[in-house]
């Protein structure tokens, strides 16, 4: 660990004394003071040898004097992408296999709302040939007086009706640890006739105590969204706390960001850290268009904003896109128009399918035209 | 409600009769389309007259050619000031007033690190007449790999010296719904020694399962702190699910906006929303300058950031305080330098009563020069 | 025009009293009061009509008691898509067309260095078949200290090799309006060896004075960068500056936006916001992933994060990607690493040729499976 | 300077050879690689030594392998606060003190709209002993179908009220440089019956051809307003663009930022930075609560929220207030409902004169308790 002090910071100061004598309480540390004289001013570091995994950079940072904290050590300890291991992590669940290699579309309701449209919904996908879907038995809101879910009193039907088609994984979001009991219970309840992938919403982001109940199970996978207001590093370490409980099957979804900036979109798509969390990372990374888009709209090519969106994550190699469509969307109480129908349905898997071939050729033209790729750490890395 | 079109969209279209359609399959709804003739354009509105309470806002607003919803009711039903309640709310829990009236200076410990400062703490509070305070037990944390705080194991002694100190309330943040009842049996275990104020960090803002919780049961009042990426209307929407619930003993607590436009603070400061909160709700309102600033920061003038914006928050009327101390920082392995000093506490306090008393006066000069209130509703309102 | 009030204004009340007496004020317009009963609460509107395109807005939002103004009547008036008009409008400067229809590549110099270097990269981009590119002369620099182009100066060299390479447009930024003059005697001096397209900068994104000064000539089009810290609307609005003043050739361009929120790209990549570009207006759309990105990264599949969000771009219509490049970033002393190499260059371009023709596929494929598109403001509009 | 490389960069990679490589084309400058040890990694980094003054940043931060460069130089040359230069340095202007020890309100017209509201704006200006207002003739707005203000026409009138009422600072927008030249000639022909400070407004916050033209004069000082979506950091740099030019009699004017975290708020204030700027440079510090507002809005103590921001930069050492106001709202076409009344001025005033009397106060409570100041880098600075 590094201490750099701030420019004005002579090498014999008291403030330099003092970070020498905080460091040398932390056992099994030592301290070396560096000046470097540039042409007007000099410049001053503490470095901390030895045991310095478990010395907190806090204390160094707030003191008078301190300019930053270098941690020379890993980050993402349990998800990153570290040297020497430069091979893709991925999991089979149920089935169906979730790496940064794989490729799934996961369309369905937002909220389950009848045993009626949840069977109408799966019976398309199995007719599309879709077995990975999303279903929302618990909603959190914004405000206590809108509709919450239905909560584990829907799960029966789901989870019978999934096994009826063939639908391996859904996608189910929790917001309290009883849930994953609930969903356990059901799914046993049906015969394991399907298989569920607990969703971590936005506003759980940073709910450490619900991340470490998911993590501290291995039945299932987690599907973690990142926070809204929160950076991309912020997010990375929240899922530490699921891989550090014990659940290493962690797809990590990105579904957009909250500022103005983004306007008239309902967040600020987000979809450029696609390659971003591929690179720090071994995480299979997922997009949610319909949530970042938050409405429809057509452009003048006819193609609506949350394919475009959609495709843009898939350009760049996403891993799988979830996307909220309807059986009918006129009979739904919610979020009925913004879901996509039937028959656009089977656009929206042949423009991902064809997207997902343009990435891969991409991939392949890279490789003709520069080589074979440098072993990581060589070229670069970010 | 009322629904308004797209101003392209014309009186007789289809996307008018879908909304209508739409709206006549919730009971006890009327509609009633009307259309305004601008010089070049006209505009066209659907009203939902009748039981509209119910209706969900979301399957009109995601109906093409749907401009905007208007919902006309009350917004934050049971924290909100609404007309004829003019007159402030508050509530006494352990022989503390808090309300929008009152104010309260609460120093105290970001983390118990052990019972020796907690001790030196409680002690420098009761010498200078403070008895509500802070007291970090359950920390939650960006990474898995940092401190996370003693949790229960401190309660007996924290409780234990409260009682000694005189010291009330103590605001201690927690995590999990089952951090409640480590509370609750730790404080009966000591006698109820003293009060405790359950804080909701910025992170479980919208953990809305922890947030029923704490509503739920009515032992102890809320303090909660507003999310650092959210908008103000979301995190009041929050706290409508604790007094919802049942506990409408909340303390409003400000600390600061995720946003680096407010560097070189970690946070951007965001107290020019006590006036605000103060006029939308009937809550107390706390300002916490040490989270918001982050840094100790020296002006020319020999003030300090944190006191600074702490003066900012009381100059409008702030009911409480929250700061962070220390009684010895040089010993503390964790927030020591950002932590006031013991002489720096008494300055602190002194400073803020100064301030406060400005405040007072500044209330008065109003009505002395702009005479009595209207009546609210009567010149404005927010 | 419409005068929303808010929710808890009487329709007797002064406020309403109030806006009808300022907007009889305006010459031809006529106001009706409007007003309708919830089930618990009631809504008042002051509809104006007739002459109201000259009524400023802000009056009234600023009153006491308005919740809300609407104007009815179309937005963007010269660079808007608005009914009836449909079809695509672009130019043709220099032999060049530019429109929503069309598709160039742009790689060039950020900063004009040397003679030598302006020399090779034409070389190279003619060698490519590439005829569009930018170069920096006038540079706006964050600090007055760093380096602040070559200016006028490099000009006579830059035309003569550009005519001499085939170069038909140069994307070059302008700070000041004398540098329009300049660069038009420098393009004489050179007997119109080549073209320019005037850059407007994000810094300069609300320079009205500038936006003004370049759409009062008619001899060179404009490319105006998005402002980095306004809403798309604001730059929109900006945009209207250049069109109102009498020029219409205008490519829009999309760089990326200030917010931590994009970390650790040195922009957040607003890329999301073509398909919404080209649905609100007619103008072609640029995208920079150079400025946007700020720094090479290279994922595990081997591509550039630059190259991942220009793709983004690409796949959903962009007319245009500008690109920094440099011959040999070894001797660069400004923005070398971050440039394309030669050899990189021809991937990039291939690359860029094969997500474009995705994308053209993308088109056929929702044609071929949904059908013709419907009449602009049918089925929706944004 | 001092370039950090990656953790993962060895200290006999290519990616060092590169910078050191590149450093030594630097005439003058000499480097050294320094590589600490860790317990499970090692860091490396480049020490440039020598005239590094010129050196750019850019080239090296751009580097494969580089994780950052320091530059050990002072920040803000111009007009920052160094070492040994703890006094204030303020101006002089028509009679006027502006320092970091002087307070002036500054209430006044945004837009001047007729020579009759002029004079009685003038007037109870008078009649209440202030001699500094605001005035706008150049009016800067987001769509170019609204108002732009009277231009150099209003001038004459405006500076012969001035004189005859004895106002003798007016802060006047520019937009353009020949504005400067416009307002020097009314001013002459008016017999210099006023003085005028040149206003940059938020939009041109990084014009800086308009910052060296201001800047290359130095008949008039130059209010210099924050831009709404940049960082504090690169605001003070383009004042350096003023004070590089030769100008340095600049005050710094806090406006708002550009945020949706601020709603209900026009601008989320950032008064908070009142003391930052005040102790990173020696510039007096203005606050203009009417643009970050934008609105009135009453809490229920009666204060408006333009007050209460207000207060919040005043008890913080602000050293300047502006404040829309109008001598008639109801006659007002523009920004009437925002302005204060008569009226209301003197309470502004006597409530403005209230705080700056708390702040003088809490600045003597200090010195009495904790004794005199530390000579600057003493203590601490940020």
């Amino acid at each position: 660990m590094i201490i750099v002090m701030r420019g004005d910071v002579a090498l014999g100061s008291e403030a330099v004394q003092e970070v020498v004598r905080l460091a040398s309480r932390y056992e099994g540390v030592e301290t070396q003071v560096r000046t470097i004289e540039g042409a007007t001013r000099s410049l001053t570091e503490v470095y901390l040898l030895g045991s310095t995994a478990t010395v907190p950079r806090e204390p160094f940072e707030e003191m008078v004097g301190v300019e930053r904290v270098i941690r020379v050590r890993a980050k993402y300890r349990a998800i990153g992408r570290h040297e020497g291991e430069a091979m893709e992590v991925g999991f089979v669940y149920n089935g169906i296999k979730f790496s940064q290699d794989t490729f799934h579309l996961m369309p369905g309701l937002c909220a389950v709302d009848s045993r009626e449209s949840v069977d109408a919904t799966f019976r398309v996908l199995k007719s599309l040939g879709i077995s990975t879907t999303r279903a929302g038995a618990y909603k959190p809101r914004t405000s206590p007086y809108d509709f919450q879910g239905y909560g584990k009193v829907c799960l029966p039907y789901v989870f019978e009706l999934a096994g009826k088609y063939g639908i391996s994984v859904i996608a189910m979001e929790v917001t309290h640890e009883s849930h994953v009991r609930e969903i356990l219970d059901a799914l046993e309840a049906s015969g394991n006739a399907t298989g569920v992938m607990l969703q971590i919403g936005t506003r759980n982001a940073q709910n450490f105590e619900l991340l470490k109940a998911v993590g501290q199970q291995s039945r299932l996978p987690v599907l973690y969204k990142r926070g809204m207001g929160i950076t991309l590093d912020e997010s990375l370490n929240a899922c530490e706390y699921i891989a550090s409980s014990g659940n290493h099957r962690i797809v990590f979804c990105l579904r957009g960001m909250k500022t103005n900036l983004g306007d008239p979109h309902r967040n600020f798509v987000d979809f450029s850290h696609v390659p971003v969390v591929r690179r720090l990372t071994r995480l299979p990374v997922c997009v949610d268009p319909s949530h970042a888009v938050g409405k429809r709209f057509v452009g003048p090519d006819g193609l609506e904003d949350i394919l475009q969106v959609a495709a843009q994550g898939v350009i760049t190699g996403a891993n799988a896109v979830l996307a909220d469509m309807h059986p009918s969307p006129a009979e739904a109480l919610c979020d009925g128009p913004q879901a996509l129908l039937p028959n656009e349905l089977e656009h929206f898997i042949r423009d991902m399918e064809l997207v997902r071939k343009a990435y891969l050729d991409r991939v392949e033209l890279r490789r003709r035209m520069l080589g074979a790729l440098a072993p990581l750490g060589g070229r670069a890395s970010g």
